[in-house]
């Protein structure tokens, strides 16, 4: 993995060549020059042209290597056929990053010529350390200092407001949609990066620039797919640490598409359920729209994170307080009633209002706005709230209440910089950018306002964990030693026994003495099974018999056992006879491993039964997993309360269970190169202080 | 109930009067004829003040009497202590509505003169005939005729745009917000109307006379509670009749606080669960913010809905395409693979393009926009989809793109003016207009396009349906006569038995001979069980026998439970012993009756068991129901495949439920004065062709 600091050229670039630069501003290679007159780039812009020796009234060069200093970023805008030499060129002449935005590689030519382009640009990017952004983007718009790498026309409708929100999309379209969004709400932009192809720079990476760039507050980014994990991985971690919000709209969600191991966990766990488990772990807010994703955006740019999830509500409407109540519950926060003395302060200055929590000032308080303030500093002060919504409607246009409630709200400001209240209603727009200026969080939409209240409060937690609880993997497990083209059930069995989960102990016997014998060393009542080939429904000739007491009971049943056999089928090939203690009561659960074809192993857990089948309800995340991981997997499925003792019955051994969990994890990483996936199936948690054991178990290889 | 034609002279008056007109434009009686001034509200408006011969350049009136004509609507802009003789004034000038803005009636003082004046304004509105609009509310604004009785300030800012939204809104605040927020977006209203205390007029009865405004092409309404939900009912119900999509903001759903009757099934429904089923029988969309709101309003007002599912994606961003079907898939629509006609044109058109559907064109697409509109055809005439979204990012915003754009999609909408297209992304508000004009959907988000679609084919369904399929009450069953203080349990099977809903047959018996009888009587297998209120576990006494065939296996099994009986405790009190058929294999459901406290009866469907106690899989319907709702309650259960033999079971007799479910419905509407509720725990739905039986009932009286 790279250093974070190498994509530094690329960010925050000193000087840019525009390579295939052009004096007509709509070609590709003549908008970004335009673009950085009107953003006053402060840098040396070097077009290069082949015969030009000015272009847009800046000195051209005929070559990137004739330019006789060190370039940062070079934008290579000429054909696809053209783009490796230029890119060798801009190697040697030491350029720091080159942003390739030609398509026709392997997007869409991956066995042709395209694809052998693109293999060679990751190969020179390797071996000359020059960084390669693309091919087929749209190429970056630094916003901060003005570097416009892209030909997105962006730059021709707006000017891009500087801040804090940096976007970085695999999708060029979409990378470019999302800085016209911010533009038309207002909101401030760090930078723009769309990494197309990927054959060098990638989403993942560029996440971990962003993480540890101070003038970054919230990194949004749009994702199809990932093929370095690790890398992805390792800039969530170092996002968390540093306190840097990342929102995520990943696409493809609803592609159940076939995966490759043949196992029924796969089939459960879904094609994107790792990926989201991923992010999950991270702390990553995942949306499933552009809007979502500024609001999300907007709402972690205002830098104040709740440090509970108390709510106060403040409306001049009552039936505002009762739906932001309601979006309060759904969201997760609370709505406590106000503590008394602060309620009594409140009737005092508003006789009018109700004041439990939601206040409802009624419409009055906008003729007498200084009660307004009081107000909000009663409930920062006294109400023992995280956090204060306050929705005025739409009074916030009228120019006679927006004068006073200007001055209130820099007034309470002054007062209480580190209160997090959020504005909704509507407001002019300059005004709102006044009151985001002054650490307000702005949202239009009142039950949108509550709802950042508690994305804020889960990014605060997550921020909270000093690293991400991966789990380590336990070094004393060795990989399983060549495993064959399929392994039998006690193979199976022995293999996860060896790696810690536990599992139903079976011996097969062949003789009266020999289960005489097991009968002794197995302690509890037993269950008694024919081992044959040829007859499917043993149960049904007397093959089975459960809850045999003692060696002489064990003798018997297994004579009858054998007897049946013979009757019902003289000629089946009868293997033995398997012999196991009684599985006992408890709680059937299923495990297993998937391998995700971008993060490799995961644990899957669910619920037996109906659970799994009817609802789906299972849980995955990728291995290893710590005993807090596999403690949150439980906690996250639907049907936990009957792990928990619902309905009267005994609380199961969840930790037994979170055990196991954390063992199976652990033996799919070990042999993450040998198998393709593992169902337990049941797996049975007993009553607490009684453990938990595979009742039956499948491992298929590769 | 109303004629709703008695509200036109709120909606469409031809002329108004303003009591307690002021020249003073900031007060409220002197609002309303500014703001008419700027409408130019073409009727004739009155003001009345006791001393001033003319307001705001108008002639006015001493008292609504003396004005010498019939007024059509009045507004009332006095204080709360003269309210109520200025209406009766108006009652006896003939006006057709008076609206009341004043507050301090029932919402604050419903035990002192407030209360005692709202009850008189009723009674005066019952009497005279005059409808009555408040009080404490916000008034009115006729957005199509220009006649405005509000004091909201929404007209200071904005010149609303006359459109097809009506808003009605119990909440004054929240009715003229959704005003500014229409006006933000370019929506087109027709007409708001606040209704406060709801004294007379109700939101319930607006909807009923919007439903049959011709003008109207969608109800945006406000809800806090009902008073009056056979109105509620019986407007929802012309509303779908009339093809007039109802979108509602019902606030208050997550208040689950104490219901009356004291059964299980209360607890389990919820208190907003039957409001909420009612809504959706009627076809509502449900909506938990304004936003959304308008939203679904503005989709609705383009009227055009989709016959079917299938969704055409066209995009010139491959990451918009996964988004849009990402979007369909997670909202019921599917994005068939176009026919390989369509997918031949397609690619002839455009060999750069993916052409599957999602098509994606690429950006290449804006330099040759001629393709679009043949691309467009193409998916209209050969594509088999129901709609067709559409997504060019922000490129509608350049204006060398809009304006070949606009050539080719007006171009389209003249050759096809039936097609629903949903223009997404971002375009001028004017160029938004426009396509709206002609009919384009346009919805800037592209998910927020693709999941109204889905939310216009679900109204496209309702509106299918003649009327709404509310059950008819079963005029044979009578009423229970005299319910005491408590029903036993053989009371209560009697009188479900009665009223259709099957229970298991069960007698008491107090000797072995009448056991013997019993026995030859009922057939199949017994169960036995002691009947004692002293003894409480009675199977742990040998107090239940199971499976007992035939009348001398009865009479045994009778000795032997009075014998273990007598044994356990010598002096209990044996009342007899309890004998049934076996129950028998089955699907274990919950039904139950819970009284709404605004809709009465309505009857509760739960999985059992863990289903019920720890999912809470339950539905719920007002009483009486049909057999396709009944089914359709049996279809919502997130367990139901548990009915439909899941896990190699044999699919229950869903009939016999359904039946069961109706029967239970219709007991409870027959006994609705009579009954707090019913619990049916466990009825057993039996494989199929074998019905169903209750297992347990209990009724709890009033």
């Amino acid at each position: 993995m790279h250093d974070p600091s190498t994509l530094r050229p690329l960010y925050a670039p000193r000087n840019i060549a525009v390579i295939g630069a052009s004096n007509n501003v709509a070609k590709f290679g003549g908008r970004p020059i335009a673009y950085m007159k009107k953003t006053g780039f402060a840098g040396d812009i070097f077009p290069v042209h082949p015969k030009e020796s000015e272009i847009q009234g800046l000195r051209a060069y005929r070559d990137v290597r004739e330019i006789g200093e060190a370039v940062d970023l070079a934008m290579i805008a000429v054909p696809g056929p053209l783009v490796l030499d230029t890119a060798r060129a801009c190697a040697e002449a030491g350029v720091g990053a080159a942003v390739v935005i030609a398509s026709g590689f392997a997007e869409s030519d991956s066995d042709g010529d395209g694809g052998i382009w693109q293999r060679e640009l990751t190969s020179l990017a390797r071996t000359s350390g020059m960084r390669v952004l693309g091919p087929n983007c749209m190429g970056t718009a630094s916003v901060l200092n003005g570097a416009v790498t892209t030909f997105a026309t962006v730059y021709e409708f707006f000017t891009l407001r500087p801040g804090s929100i940096a976007t970085v999309t695999q999708s060029g379209a979409m990378g470019a949609h999302l800085l016209v969004l911010a533009a038309q709400r207002g909101l401030g932009a760090h930078s723009m990066v769309t990494t197309g192809n990927e054959c060098d720079i990638d989403v993942a990476e560029c996440i971990g620039y962003l993480a540890e760039d101070p003038d970054v507050s919230v990194i949004a980014c749009y994702l199809e797919g990932c093929n370095r994990p690790d890398v992805l991985q390792a800039s969530l971690e170092s996002a968390r640490r540093n306190g840097k919000p990342v929102v995520a709209l990943k696409v493809g969600a609803t592609d159940v598409g076939a995966q490759a191991a043949g196992t029924h966990t796969a089939s459960l766990a879904g094609s994107d359920a790792v990926f989201d488990a991923v992010l999950k772990s991270y702390g990553v807010h995942r949306v499933s729209n552009l809007d979502e994703m500024l609001l999300v955006s907007s709402a972690c740019a205002a830098g104040k994170y709740p440090q509970g999830r108390r709510l106060g509500i403040v409306t001049i409407s009552g039936g505002g307080g009762v739906m932001a109540a309601d979006a309060a519950v759904e969201n997760g926060l609370e709505v406590p009633e106000l503590p008394q003395p602060a309620q009594d302060k409140l009737k005092a200055l508003m006789p009018f209002a109700a004041v439990r929590n939601p206040v409802d000032t009624t419409a009055q308080v906008t003729n007498q706005l200084e009660l307004l303030e009081q107000n909000l500093e009663v409930m920062v002060d006294e109400g023992n709230c995280h956090a204060v919504v306050l929705f005025l409607a739409y009074v916030g246009l009228s120019p006679r209440v927006w004068k006073g409630l200007r001055e209130i709200l820099l007034s309470f400001r002054a007062k209480y910089p580190d209160a997090l209240v959020v504005c909704t209603g509507l407001y002019e727009p300059e005004d709102a950018q006044l009151l985001a200026e002054h650490g307000y969080m702005v949202i239009e939409d009142l039950t949108d306002g509550v709802a950042m209240v508690a994305v804020l409060e889960r990014f605060a937690r997550s921020f909270e964990k000093a690293s991400v609880d991966s789990g380590q993997p336990s070094t004393e497990l060795e990989p399983m030693q060549s495993i064959g083209s399929s392994l039998n059930e006690f193979e199976a069995a022995k293999a996860l026994s060896a790696a810690g989960v536990p599992v139903l102990e079976t011996v097969v016997v062949q003789s009266a003495d020999e289960v005489a014998e097991a009968a002794e060393r197995l302690s509890g009542p037993l269950a008694l099974k024919l081992l044959s080939p040829d007859i499917a429904h043993k149960s049904d000739i007397g093959g089975v018999k459960l809850n045999v007491n003692g060696s002489q009971a064990a003798r018997m049943a297994f004579d009858d056992i054998v007897a049946n056999a013979k009757r019902a089928q003289p000629d089946a090939q009868i293997d033995g006879v398997l012999v196991a203690p009684m599985a006992g009561e408890g709680v059937e659960t299923i495990l297993g491993v998937v391998m995700d074809p971008v993060f490799g192993p995961a644990v899957m857990l669910g619920l037996g039964g109906i659970f799994t089948e009817i609802l789906e309800d299972t849980v995955v995340r990728p291995a290893p997993v710590s005993r807090d991981t596999a403690f949150e997997m439980v906690d996250a499925l639907r049907g936990k309360a009957l792990l928990n003792g619902a309905r009267g019955q005994a609380p199961s051994d969840v930790d037994a269970l979170v055990d196991a969990i954390c063992a199976l994890a652990n033996f799919a990483h070990v042999n993450r190169e040998a198998i393709a996936g593992v169902d337990i199936n049941p797996f049975l948690v007993r009553p607490k202080g009684h453990g938990a054991v595979a009742l039956d178990a499948l491992i298929v290889p590769k």
